[in-house]
């Protein structure tokens, strides 16, 4: 049996009812810490403790070129992609700083890119092919390749053992293999989906739209998860979506980014829909397409700050929020300890 | 001169300008870090400098009874008001467990309280009265008073420098108080505005809902800042509109917490139409009124988690957002710095 198949680990509903029952006793009238009640409660039960914590933080970028960045469907350059993860290791990208602000590790995964790096610190080389195929001729990928993609996925999870995961991702195009996969899933129109990705204007935009039509047409009919991300995904969206489902597998909460984490996430329910328990959704991305994928979401993201960066940028900028929770759920004060009369006393 | 019609700090537009500048030239997409990036900007323009900072942070929960309790408007007892002083001072209540995650300095401003208490640690004793008078029947405070609670507000804010000034409150009875004053301020009727506090059931809602017009009535017309504060406000909702005022003559951000603090917020830029270049609005609070003020603000508020708790927690909350946008604005290297391409190059 792949590993894919493992059984995804079931919640603990003792440690999420104790937490429930803690929260009522807390000094505040019941609710009015409002998500962060809800926050607290199901981190505890994915962590079987009535009283979560958050200290350490795992952030495993991953990157990856695209064949289809040759149809003109980015702003960008395709050499941006191996520029960024030199800015990654050096620490000037936004996940960089971010994750210096958090004391949160980063990692990059490096799964191929079309200008060849030379070993850079905190980048791990998994290359797949310098890049993946051309999704509006041919599968973006083969089986091996989506194979590889999935394991490596698994082993940033797996590496080193944390209280959260965040996925984020670097790929000049991917956001033109993220809506072709988005579509698929919702099946809703390209139109209804398409958004400027890293800067399009709108002939750029209605250039990307014809794109992924064809592509779709190419493509036929099937929504078996696997087998869209072999058509249309990228290296690093077929790698989140392994990393979410082993997040699962293992029991790790997982914080989900924007709009191409958040397909893969998709995908990852789509393989098992158990994988939505370990799944919490950072913020609300400003690509247009973000506001279907949002109603096929589990859970509503946190935060709605018109971010459209990726990297993981904001589920970085989310984990403050949930430490808060973590922090009042565990040291505020009860009624009892306090001595505060309670409600309609 | 009273200190009321001091002039407010200009911003400085230079630093604010060069702060967007260098937006411009970081390591990702223009305006990819969306709300992130707006406010680094107009911190910039606050705080003088390309790369503002917000290490210090200074919180003051400003504490006081309400006559108007007598009418039962409140969920809770009166009692609450100072056990929960007491509360803050353990270092038990919500917002004492924000202050010490973020560092932040915490003082609470007792202006007074039904059961007398004894001197706390970290709380300042500036008793105006046991508690304002029942607004039902007669206006909630004297001049003189009045004045004391403004004087009490810029005491808080000018007693040390700070990054970031955050006001709170604790009241039993204050969302009727701000209710008051909100319908009053936005020309609204009192039904669209009230709502549960502290979690009146719907019965308790229509008799809190009938008071409070009953006291319009009793009112008159007068919409002058500070006629509205002396017949409708608490002693802490008057020192809080006392520190935002406070605040942009002294050139401190001051980072708004929920309804009563908006409401506050409002009347202080009703007193100084600039004040509002000082303010950030840190969430939408639960409280159904909050939507209808929320028109009224001059920017909009950044987090809505259902929170409607007060204290201040809601601003502690937004503070590590704050503080995220100043580290990326720092701490990003430029395209130049990177040698990442540019768009379309």
């Amino acid at each position: 049996m792949s590993w894919l198949e493992q059984a995804v680990k079931p919640l603990d509903r003792t440690a999420e009812r104790a937490a429930q029952e803690r929260q009522q006793q807390l000094t505040k009238p019941a609710g009015a810490l409002g998500v962060l009640e809800q926050l607290a409660i199901r981190l505890a039960g994915m962590q079987g403790r009535v009283c979560p914590r958050l200290e350490s933080v795992s952030i495993a970028v991953f990157a990856a070129d695209h064949g289809v960045a040759a149809e003109g469907v980015s702003a960008y350059p395709q050499a941006v992609t191996a520029e960024m993860i030199r800015n990654f290791a050096r620490g000037g990208a936004a996940i960089s700083v971010a994750a210096r602000a958090l004391g949160a590790e980063l990692s990059v995964w490096n799964l191929g890119t079309v200008v060849a790096l030379e070993t850079l610190p905190g980048v791990e080389s998994r290359i797949i092919a310098p890049q993946s195929s051309n999704l509006l001729h041919e599968p973006a990928m083969t089986g091996a390749q989506l194979q590889q993609a999935l394991d490596t996925g698994r082993e940033a999870v797996l590496r080193s053992p944390t209280d959260l995961f965040i996925g984020g991702e670097m790929g000049i195009g991917n956001t033109t293999a993220a809506t072709a996969l988005a579509a698929m899933l919702l099946e809703q129109p390209v139109k209804e989906l398409v958004g400027p990705g890293t800067g399009l204007d709108s002939t750029g935009m209605a250039l990307k739209c014809q794109v992924i039509e064809q592509a779709l047409e190419r493509h036929g009919n099937s929504r078996a998860p696997l087998m869209l991300l072999a058509s249309l995904g990228g290296f690093e969206v077929a790698a989140l979506t392994g990393a979410y489902l082993a997040c699962a597998q293992a029991g790790i909460p997982a914080l989900v980014d924007g709009f191409i984490c958040t397909v893969a996430a998709l995908l990852s329910c789509r393989l098992n829909p158990a994988v939505a328990d370990w799944l919490l959704f950072s913020h609300h991305s400003a690509e247009p397409g973000y506001r279907l994928l949002s109603q096929a979401l589990p859970s509503a993201p946190l935060l709605d700050m018109g971010l459209r960066l990726g990297e993981g940028s904001g589920a970085a900028l989310a984990v403050p929020l949930l430490r808060m929770a973590c922090q009042l759920h565990a040291e505020m004060a009860t009624f009892a300890e306090a001595a505060v009369s309670e409600k309609g006393s």
